[in-house]
């Protein structure tokens, strides 16, 4: 998995702070994760192939989350775009779009289905036999769910000159792929481990962005090897959370510690703070493996 | 007048080529004219004071003139705006922006004011003792206006010495900067040219975005002092512009020159143009004083 963190700050964009949009690379796909406004420009300054993203995802109805969609569904429209576009968000979604297409005369010439979500339990909202992809219902103003990508086991790796040697029919490669004991051509029941080894290992990336402290999630996101987690403030602004309801650092790293998970990616800062350093050090503090989201950054999963 | 251009291209925006909005400063008002997605951090960098924006003027409900308009209005309201706003604009637009701001639920706590337009005439959309504002009707592919900003007549500039060497009451000071001759305290009539001279000379600015080639309007922008002309295609692809409805830079400078106006604006350039200086030339040929847009540019008119 490869995550390109298009933005990462909250409420409104400026110049050199993008609010929240995400590319995640996964086996074969290009997913979207968020719109805010402008994202269509940084997909171009990080060279995403428009064409590939044929699944977007948006938390929910709030501008810095999802303002840059339409624009985004028109430039796909300008350049011709035939490829299907999948859109999973809050029930409204489709209003919202329709609307704007209706009211410009921009019908697009691609089909654009629309997933919209209502539930306030996780669903699973695409599979194919890649990667599985999980909401993850979130505690926000409006309803909000995280998306938790989960890759589906890799086929083992074949040792073809062991499979020779053991006289297996190449048939059963792909059972052995799968991992399962295969009969050779002599009648003899082989060993899978004799002639595969562990393939690539599988990976998961929840994305948690808007939501404040709620522990409901931590089964969801357990074990994920990357939980990106909302982190819009410092705990010394902690009463700030209740009424907007966003997390602290601090809520942000409890989660990532009562979850287990790999690595921490804190963002969805607030204009108020000009040292982000602060973030990472009171994440730190509770669950060590903390990174900064910053506007362009590429991690590998 | 001051005339600021945010963004001059068509269609999408792109990192270094926003989609169209400016910012026109006349007599206290800073006036903006539509709103292309990202314009909001166009008019940061440009220092353009949020709250001073009281009107915005959008031409018609394509996305590379209006995205921009709710995250705009969002941000508003985050920064707790209390100051009117009024949007005048094609019928369809209340709806959009209310319909964005429910299902956010965002409500904003200042006056939005919507002036839809839907009549195919010129109308007086905006008056106060300093200037007025005219729809000019267009002929795009969807219900489109231009806009027409014309300063009101300065006052004449008293001549306060010679005003009071003529034996004039104060009171009548008013009516000599209107230039009016008035009476003074010997009961002679005074000629107003005696005590006045020419008070600054107001200006006219027409906006002409987006458009086929359309003589309709010349008597409407005739002798501004600027005319911004869309002009998304060169002669050589003409053909496009009958499909599109817009125009061609030879079409745009035949306006100008027969609305004998100062100077003509080119813009709302297509993508596939890299060298602007031939919208120019082929501009120039017909009429002289042709300036090209340029995201950033700011004119003094």
């Amino acid at each position: 998995m490869k995550l390109t963190i298009l933005g990462c700050y909250s409420a409104t964009p400026r110049i050199s702070a993008h609010t929240t949009s995400q590319v995640l690379e996964s086996r074969g796909h290009v997913f979207l994760i968020d719109c805010g406004e402008g994202t269509q420009m940084e997909l171009r300054k990080h060279k995403v192939k428009f064409n590939q993203i044929k699944h977007i995802f948006i938390s929910h109805l709030h501008g810095d989350h999802c303002f840059g969609l339409i624009g985004l569904i028109s430039t796909f429209r300008l350049l011709n775009r035939e490829t299907d576009l999948h859109i999973y968000g809050p029930k409204g979604i489709k209003e919202l779009i329709m609307l704007q297409l209706k009211l410009s005369k921009s019908w697009v010439n691609f089909n654009l289905i629309f997933h919209e979500l209502k539930s306030s339990d996780s669903e699973l909202v695409f599979e194919d036999d890649k990667i599985e992809v999980h909401t993850i219902p979130l505690d926000h103003r409006v309803y909000t769910n995280g998306f938790l990508f989960k890759e589906k086991p890799f086929d083992r790796k074949l040792l073809v000159e062991k499979a020779e040697a053991r006289n297996i029919d190449v048939a059963y490669y792909r059972k052995l792929k799968q991992g399962h004991d295969v009969m050779n051509n002599d009648g003899v029941l082989i060993s899978n481990t004799d002639v595969t080894t562990q393939g690539a290992i599988s990976k998961s990336y929840a994305f948690c962005s808007d939501t404040a402290y709620n522990e409901a999630i931590v089964p969801l996101v357990k074990n994920v090897d990357v939980l990106y987690h909302e982190s819009t403030f410092l705990e010394a602004h902690a009463d700030f959370c209740a009424k907007t309801k966003h997390s602290t650092a601090q809520q942000a790293a409890t989660i990532a510690k009562k979850a287990a998970v790999g690595t921490l990616i804190l963002g969805h800062y607030s204009s108020r703070y000009t040292d982000l350093e602060e973030f990472k050090s009171e994440a730190s503090a509770v669950f060590e493996a903390v990174v900064l989201a910053k506007d362009g950054l590429t991690l590998s999963i």
